[in-house]
């Protein structure tokens, strides 16, 4: 993962699901709030994409998993070197293991939805515990890097780590739309933060990366991630406006429709 | 902002904003109570002013971040100076990003009280947002200062982030006007501490600033600080006792009129 | 307070209320269950108490206010000593300070009770503001002294810290018995613990003080600190018994009046 | 304690005492779920469960606590040694407290369901007490021994106090299963830990620990930390899956019975 590609890979990933669960909320917020308008099967609709998420999500962790092990200078699935008598790229092991408890959130989410006595908070407690896993790997991933990199990698484990936490605050609480529209501006800062971490350590354009010693960098980049994070609270609004104003415009024809019909 | 008037400016907007929550919160306690004495029009009333709210923080967040970019010294909306090959003005830069989120909790207050769908909690989010990502600049502010400085700033993240996490909490659970009151009150805090920096730091009468390395100028600011929360405390107490017998009042004169007339 | 009376008293003050909130709660959870049981004029009866309360509080406080302020040795109100240039007495304002937020308490709870339009809730407010103003100061209470000496101070900011959360949870959840007495357990601990710092740092025996820099006496306070919480659990126990034993003897004298009576 | 056997005891009462209320837990969602087949007299047996779980607690406590005492080299119960002006193994009374605090917990649940007039929510604050306990003296039971040695505790630290925080929560909320589950995880993950921390430290073959100064060791415990966890989830599920087969036999051979019944 000390790579360009290995910091865009994981963030594509997270872009993906962020923009994917903010949209399944407003959604879900609409359809509760025109309830007469719902389709009936719109439960079984909503279930066989449930099945499908955990599906993909299951995909994007084998993808990482598989690509942390096999790439050129990946441990092979070896773990330990009795040659050499040492551990073997550690650094990609903790890449694996975070992936690995994502693919168990997707494993419980198809699971979840298959078998109707499993309780449905279970998605919501596998999620949190992905995301605490990867707060706490993240946190302990750095000993000895220069100020710079570990000073950006912290702002990552504080992203993970709030997102985690509203995880599970979810868990106890019944949930609203704010607090599900919060989770997701989380994980998306996580997406958006993994680019900006690639571009600072690895500059994809051959240029030599940051200056590590730099104070003045990490006073830029701690308002570089507040940057990220307007940016994706201004994106969910302009998802919200989008979902809104199709929504509107489906209830507008069906209501044609139904003036048209006798 | 490394100036008096820099830290009397958002002091000042503090403070208004901090009374001006503890009345209303206040007054819709007092409403809430009497509910056969609210007029039939209190409701729309009521959006009116949050409307008139959000457009004065969005005016002072406007005033504070042209304050920041076009003082003198300022950075004139230039980031990286190529010539030199280094940032411009972060610290000025920092504050504009904390005025930029307080801009955000305005547009959401409009937005709310405009559009009926979305959820009215949003205000609260986008406060928790704006005190949130406050405290965390705030807390990256400081590097490379000096021991008093440091902690003054200490205790402003102090009261910024209590004061985020209780409109936090109010996301996740009925309000009651205790815990409103206790938010209003670290609002108060901050915008008072605000002052009290300006003081310690650049004293306005010119004289010079207070011994940076006096332990005990330290062991002072530490209850000073307690002093200014209980300050504010009786403060609220007063604005409750003076609005409770406005209240009062209004409802004699309410009572004499009903009885006067047939 | 630098001797072993300065922490004996508030030990006693706080072991004092520990124990009378420990069976307020006990009596109150009691006369909930048997409801048919309670006097006509026991909540009168409740709110006389409460206001009692109130004033004692307020005379403990003032009393710790005044012993600060006029010892020997103390700063007799003076704050600033401008011949020498320096603050006088900082540590005794440091624990007038908190006096006095433990007087505001007092005052709150009178107040509460008397003015029926003020909600209930704030005591409790109170209560966790003067708890967490109490842990702030105690925070920064002991720079530059010896190992042993934070150390045991530190012990006390986490019971008190502990309580006053407990205290701010209870402000958003509704109580139960268990929660409550939780909360008085970390009082009593706290008063407890005061009396030990007394023992440890002021041996009232005249001896000298605990060698300061030995990591045995630090291990053993730790134990110790959880033996103390142990036997405050058991004196709760205890007076849970006592007092429900003198319930159900008072049940018992009044069904046999009610028998006698025709 | 500083051997393998005095990790390796711990980590099994831990693992036993897990899988029980893993069993437990789910046993209670599948009752609740198909309340018709519930047996008349299950609540009597759930109760003589829960005085029997009591006692076994207790007995592990007691096997505990002796087992610290009378050891070769323990303290033979005493605290100081006047003789040579020192205290005794205060590291074998450390554990002596721990086991001491989930003696109380056994205590408060054998008292809680043969009192009726007791809140049950007892043995939860009993259980957050006794953890909260363990992590506060594990916390501070490290000083000055090897990076290596401290990084495993700390770990066990955080297993200990997210298993406390999860208890103490449910103090306030209504729990659900997920939770609950949550929890158990937590002391599994416990107890599959001190095995660990077992064979790190005092490798059961003889040959040499681990070396206490290579990162490398840190960085490997740090994922095998998490590998732990994600076992443990998988074990969880194992046990859910299998509880919910028993059942559903279980509730086969009922339905055949009562058809075969005239």
């Amino acid at each position: 993962m000390g790579s360009f590609k290995g910091h865009a890979l994981p963030g594509t990933f997270f872009i993906i699901m962020g923009i994917w669960w903010t949209i399944k909320c407003i959604l879900k917020y609409a359809c509760k709030k025109h309830k007469r308008t719902s389709y009936l099967g719109s439960k079984a609709l909503f279930q066989r994409i449930e099945i499908f998420e955990g599906i993909v999500i299951i995909g994007m962790a084998i993808t990482g998993m598989l690509g942390e092990q096999f790439i050129t200078g990946g441990p092979h699935l070896a773990l330990y070197d009795y040659k050499e008598g040492q551990w073997v790229e550690l650094l990609s092991w903790h890449h694996f293991t975070m992936y690995f408890f994502f693919g168990l959130l997707g494993v419980a989410n198809v699971l979840c939805f298959i078998i109707n006595s499993l309780p449905t908070s279970l998605t919501k407690l596998m999620l949190s515990n992905a995301l605490f896993v990867e707060a706490f790997v993240m946190y302990n991933h750095t000993h000895g890097r220069e100020m710079l990199d570990i000073f950006v990698h912290q702002l990552l484990v504080l992203a993970v780590f709030v997102a985690g936490l509203i995880a599970f605050l979810e868990l106890f609480i019944r949930t609203n739309i704010t607090v599900e529209l919060l989770r997701t501006s989380c994980i998306l800062l996580q997406g958006s933060w993994f680019w900006q971490i690639g571009f600072v350590l690895y500059p994809p354009s051959g240029g030599p990366a940051w200056d590590a010693m730099d104070h003045d960098n990490i006073m830029f980049l701690t308002i570089c991630f507040c940057w990220h994070y307007a940016l994706n609270l201004i994106i969910i609004g302009m998802i919200y406006a989008f979902v809104s104003f199709m929504r509107r415009v489906q209830l507008r024809i069906k209501a044609n429709y139904f003036d048209w019909s006798p």
